[in-house]
């Protein structure tokens, strides 16, 4: 199942897509939801962020550039942060540069959705169960604003520092996806999902013992090598073959 | 005016407390709201926490010990922070001490609530008009988890580790209060807020240049000297005269 947010006449609607086409829902998407006869053309209206998440949480410096590199015992410190639901734009709206910095730093990620509550995963428990879908989000970073002592927060929190969409996918074999993304159309990421060193199961077990996961949360899963410093008025184009790709131009406020 | 949320035969509601009395509401506190017929009285009810952030912003290392050490210059780079809503409990309820560590720091502060969405707050523009008003937050903190890094995120982001209440206040005189705090009885903490080195003004205007603040969005403004490592059951008792004193006793979980 393909979900998605859209705005048709300055109403905003949730639908899954089918083809070309969007059926309309009712309800909420994580628990309850139901089509309703409304039908629109995905090319007649404005894909939004497909949700708005309850919290979203991101992991540091979790892919390695070749099978090689990956570590043989378990992370003992995974670098965990969290981004403002206030950063959150959707496909084809501006990153938007602020005024303290020059450039920022474009990071391609399969983002996880949370579909129902998780506290203390136990060992023998599966995660799939929990995961609502995936889809592809821009960790967009301003590390000239993180702090000396090594806080990222600033630094990621700025409005429009999170693209996510187009669209949420139910049904993704992770086994099977690469994160790819360009710089004005010049290929900077393209790697396996493989390749991160903490991976999805091992993030979620981890978070479900610190904090309740609820629906709506979100999970930045990590950007491979590649990522960049960019500059104003550049197209960062992100894709997960089976998401789509998420379109957003940089622009300077300034 | 006194907002409460509370809890009456496993219904929860909004209300205003008028002496002894909470006169129920319906509505939006930030918008739109209007007395209903409904009254308890507040011992007859448990209080909760008087809000669901939206976010929670903090600030780190914000409190000297005399007026003397207060700096001349502004901070060039205070440090924020983010804790999860999942975290939040309300007055009476137990920090649970967590399996992963033995103890945990306590941190009373004075809490802001956001009531009006702020962007880019200019020179001229007063901060005043988009403070909702004002409660007493825990920012309950295990540092063992901090990240050798620096990361504070997970030290900071377990459930029961974000207690607020008793009340949200809308009418503070924010140059007449002290922040206190007990262990077992014990003064630790006591302190007027002109000892806050990042003003609460300020933090407000820079956090509007980073990022929109919503409705909701709650600001702690940092702890004064005297927070401790406690263990389990222990009560933490921390006060402000006009908001109250939010009681919670630590447990261990293990």
């Amino acid at each position: 199942m393909k979900f998605v947010r859209y705005k048709d006449k300055n109403q905003v609607f949730q639908g899954v897509l089918e083809k070309d086409k969007i059926i309309q829902i009712s309800g909420d998407p994580y628990s309850n939801w139901e089509k309703t006869s409304g039908v629109h053309l995905r090319s007649e209206v404005k894909l939004l962020a497909p949700i708005l998440p309850n919290q979203i949480i991101g992991i540091g410096a979790n892919y390695v550039a070749s099978e090689e590199e990956l570590p043989s015992d378990p992370v003992q410190h995974p670098v965990f942060f969290f981004k403002p639901v206030s950063s959150v734009i959707g496909p084809d709206e501006n990153i938007v540069i602020p005024e303290q910095v020059e450039n920022v730093k474009f990071e391609a990620e399969l983002a996880v959705v949370i579909g129902k509550e998780i506290k203390q995963l136990q060992p023998e428990d599966p995660v799939e169960p929990y995961v609502f879908g995936y889809t592809i989000a821009n960790d967009v970073t301003a590390p000239v604003m993180f702090h000396p002592d090594g806080h990222w927060t600033i630094g990621k929190a700025f409005d429009t520092f999170t693209p996510i969409g187009p669209i949420v996918e139910t049904n993704l074999d992770l086994n099977k996806i690469r994160i790819e993304a360009t710089v004005g159309g010049v290929e900077k990421q393209n790697s396996p999902t493989h390749l991160m060193i903490v991976t999805i199961e091992e993030m979620i077990r981890y978070l479900s013992h610190v904090m309740t996961l609820q629906p709506g949360d979100v999970i930045l899963t990590g950007s491979p090598v590649g990522a960049e410093m960019v500059g104003g008025n550049i197209m960062v184009e992100c894709t997960i073959e089976g998401i789509g790709t998420l379109r957003n131009e940089t622009k300077v406020s300034y």
